[in-house]
């Protein structure tokens, strides 16, 4: 234990081997380590910090553990004192140093006369008369120990309840990009932080379990660095990234199993959730597979701020905002290993009024997504788009109109400006809602009779049955942006399951389509993924066929045959794909 | 590093700090390293295995690095030699010892002509010339070192590929328990994997991040024990129990960052999924809240399972066999923090021929169920139930029936036999089961002219449209089932997502209503839990009069008073269960 927590950094002192002595020497260790800390807190004072301190731990080792092996149990070993945390024995059975002395050590004290006294024993034990008074007051030596300043007391100090400074949120239109252009969100997201942390330069953070530069997020460190503490050349900077390859670390705190209290303890201190419960406001970018791996810790933290809405003392803090990238649309390097939306069911799952799920479809939308969610209080809020290039569809002006708006349509790709469509088309996500463009565009040279609307949805808790979300639609909202009973082909970024289960006991979701990702990818082209996860532009097509068919006769009459082109095109790129290792935008 | 790895338990060797002998030092230290494996070994194999070895690592220190500062970038130092897994400079930037040196150091090779010779100097320094034939072909001196028979080349071992030793499989009937009788499910799948592990003594384990006593698992120690490594009264005793409290370690192996190449080296080695990709058969039981933290892990195992079964040359393997119990239902001791099914819904994403999920509603459907999971090929098995003693609905017989066709109408709690109901109940889950059953009973009382049907779904991939699953029932099934047009309530223990998810697209999905684990949760009466999360009796009742009203005039003429009394009665309850602190089955 002195070897592997030296390895983590610490000054190790360990109490109790002698348990005769076991009060004096934490009393003793107490005062030591708190001597440490002051002498560590003193140079940093004086501008003088110390470089990698090691801080002191205390590792109490005590009988009282919840997983001794049933072998040990039966050794005669003298009974240890009465009073660690259980009785030593019951009922010729080890309490103390077994797994009984966990939660209930006596589960029959309520019909048993034997478990009662037994029960009785072992609290007197405590002395309880000598602690407390008469009325159940602690006695005022006791008392004496609490300070007057409450301010200082243990649970009452500011930064547990005061809740979120107010920050200064930078104007995203200043960064915006011209309609038509190419750009990477996340490339701009980092231009966008990069002001956020001049004008906050005390109050906002990046936990990153990626390299920055690899998400394409670099543009933050054109006026801050990496906040490392190991490294002479960051140390003590003020850096406001904190670059760890550990999802868990940037979530939570330590290395602890995630288990139980340990899980629950961790939810809520450490990094991002630490940061943000006292009053600060933090951005977490991730590869879009791997924040799954603090998912339950999310939902701890999510359960601590709903119970946190139920006090009346507890001021709001800021949402923890994920920004998910390196999609798995965009894992052609990496391949299947690389690619898991699970995390965005997770937020899905969560009470209503804490559930943020974003899509925004273009650079311009990605920013006004980023400044709303980072001036936001006690949500999740999750992010996802794409750190390549991709096309600018809207001006900021309209970037603002559609974000606020939560989903439109898009008049400039759908048929005649989107009246009287044979089909809807609806892309959620950056690159399927690149496939339905495209199929809009690929229809009108083949299947110039067919009349498409194009629907993006940058908001995912619109679709929701009216009163399920603060955001979802009314139904005469849904039937304007959808029509009244034309057939919806969905073409979405995750798994088809959460728009499944989001839009069921919605008027009208019966005509829906839904495509997402289906588990398939391999190392191959970006578009290959499309066509592997039957979210082309052929199956957006092929779809809005069939679906059209039923209100327009002349597509039904020509509906097999275009059918058929479409698989032949998918095969025929199938094919080119697999013998040049090319061929995504074909 | 020397004092963690001594701390985690291995004898500690670094290479590397002087680069010019690198390939020595580690010539060097795999001579020692294989020398102290040869000696443990020797050990064990003489039958005096020493107690608790120390297993050598490794260490190697590069200055390949993938998160090296930027500051340390800009440091003036010497160019370290050619060929350290990238090139050491290109265009006046450090790549070797910088993030640049991760997955592509120079992306310009294919466009600019100086990144071109850079990338082919350095390719050129590892001197593929003196290493390959013309044709290709590794030189003979270095074919000389592969072991000439294949079973001893690495990637070629027969526990690789040759998949899963069939197991033999206990007959569960005999440990069946009588109809109308309480019991745990939990305690008879503890005697029947005593059985289990008496019938195969050296394939199957249970790797168990609880306290299997917690889980009231415990008649599994009445033949063998934990196999401790640290603790001298079990250590070497062959006991089949691997208990850690870490869901990670149960899962996979060691502590790593769950992230990228480490999840996937993680996801392919270790407790639970190594033991089952080299023939063996397991199971993992879990508190339900914590067995989603292991979730990436899975979903990558489930990955690898898909691609192997693409290839020729391996054998099926054993399904992961997870254990949720001590659910949602009964954290009356520990509370919100302990509530969390999603892991569910991480199985529902899976591909369709892997996700199996069961929900077996009595200790002889959860034997049934139990016996058929471990003897499964290539599954992702999750069965979900109660530690807790609860009611025996079916017999053995019955059971068999039951858990054969996934879902069936329980005759003997519906009116008049489920004949021409007003309205069908589901229940899906024990607790959630029990409360459908007792509102039936109770609408017996209050609304005799009210005719139910109640079914029970034991195999939640029934209930998929038709095709979407290998279990997904037929139409016509459905409809003989749920009836051709009456409304239907599902009590779901889960999250209502997950059913309305899955549903999507079932012809008569829109006559659900489905409710389910809504996060909300206290320390108070396992029945205060339903009725928070609107899965109480009168909840169900509540819903059945509003469903049933459409084709029972009867009750359309009272269901205001009826609706009126079942929330008088939530309310009623929720005062007595606050004041009490009791009243879970009134």
């Amino acid at each position: 234990m002195t070897a592997l927590f030296t390895g983590y950094g610490y000054q190790v002192r360990i109490v109790g081997s002698d348990l005769e002595n076991i009060d004096q020497d934490l009393a003793a260790s107490l005062r030591w380590a708190l001597g440490v800390i002051r002498s560590i807190q003193k140079a940093a004072r004086e501008g003088k910090p110390i470089f990698k301190p090691r801080w002191p731990v205390i590792i109490l080792r005590t009988p009282k553990v919840c997983n001794a092996p049933q072998s040990l149990m039966s050794v005669d070993r003298a009974p240890l004192p009465q009073g660690m945390g259980c009785p030593a024995k019951y009922k010729r059975e080890f309490i103390e140093g077994s797994f009984r002395s966990h939660q209930v050590p006596i589960p029959d004290a309520k019909t048993d006369a034997e478990g009662l006294k037994a029960l009785q024993e072992w609290l007197s034990s405590y002395s309880p008369a000598e602690l407390f008074t008469e009325t159940g007051r602690p006695i005022d030596e006791i008392l004496s120990v609490v300070p007057q300043d409450k301010g200082k007391r243990l649970g009452q100090v500011k930064e547990i309840y005061a809740g979120r400074e107010a920050i200064v949120v930078p104007n995203w239109k200043e960064l915006a990009v011209a309609k038509g252009s190419e750009e990477s969100c996340m490339r701009l997201v980092g231009k966008y932080m990069d002001k956020v942390f001049l004008a906050n330069p005390t109050s906002t953070r990046i936990f990153s379990p990626d390299e920055l530069e690899s998400n394409k997020l670099a543009a933050v460190f054109d006026n801050t660095g990496r906040n490392f503490q190991w490294d002479e050349y960051s140390f003590g900077q003020g850096g406001r990234v904190v670059e760890i390859l550990s999802e868990h670390t940037c979530q939570g705190q330590l290395r602890w199993t995630s288990h139980c209290c340990y899980q629950l303890t961790r939810s809520l201190s450490g990094m991002l959730q630490g940061y943000t419960m006292t009053g600060r406001t933090a951005l977490f970018p991730s590869y879009e597979a791997f924040i799954g791996i603090a998912q339950t810790m999310m939902v701890q933290y999510s359960k601590f701020v709903k119970m946190a809405k139920e006090t009346s003392f507890r001021a709001p803090n800021a949402s923890l905002n994920y920004l998910e990238t390196s999609t798995w649309t965009r894992q052609e390097h990496n391949g299947f290993s690389h690619q898991n939306p699970s995390f965005i069911g997770a937020v899905l799952n969560l009470k209503a009024d804490a559930a943020r799920v974003y899509f925004p479809p273009d650079a311009n939308c990605f920013l006004s997504t980023i400044a709303h969610c980072i001036n936001s209080k006690n949500y999740v809020n999750l992010m996802v788009g794409s750190k390549h290039p991709t096309a600018v569809w809207l001006s900021p002006e309209e970037a603002e109109v559609h974000c606020r708006a939560g989903a439109s349509v898009w008049r400039f790709c759908s048929t005649d400006e989107g009246l009287r469509p044979d089909v809807v088309l609806v892309g959620i996500g950056t690159e399927v809602t690149f496939e339905v463009i495209t199929a809009a565009a690929l229809l009108r040279k083949v299947a110039p009779e067919l009349r498409v609307r194009v629907v993006n949805v940058t908001d995912l808790m619109v679709l929701g049955p009216f009163g399920s979300h603060p955001h979802a639609l009314s139904d005469t909202d849904f039937e304007n942006l959808f029509t009244k009973d034309k057939n919806i082909v969905v073409n979405y970024h995750g798994y088809p399951h959460d728009v499944a289960g989001l839009v069921f006991g919605r008027k009208g979701a019966e005509r829906m389509h839904i495509e997402g990702y289906r588990e398939e990818g391999s190392t191959t082209t970006p578009f290959d993924m499309m066509l592997r996860n039957h979210v082309s532009r052929y199956h957006v097509a092929g779809e809005a066929v069939r679906g059209a068919a039923l209100f327009n006769e002349r597509i039904a009459l020509r509906s097999m045959e275009l059918g058929g082109e479409l698989q032949g095109r998918i095969k025929g790129d199938q094919k080119y794909i697999f013998e040049y290792g090319a061929g995504e935008f074909r």
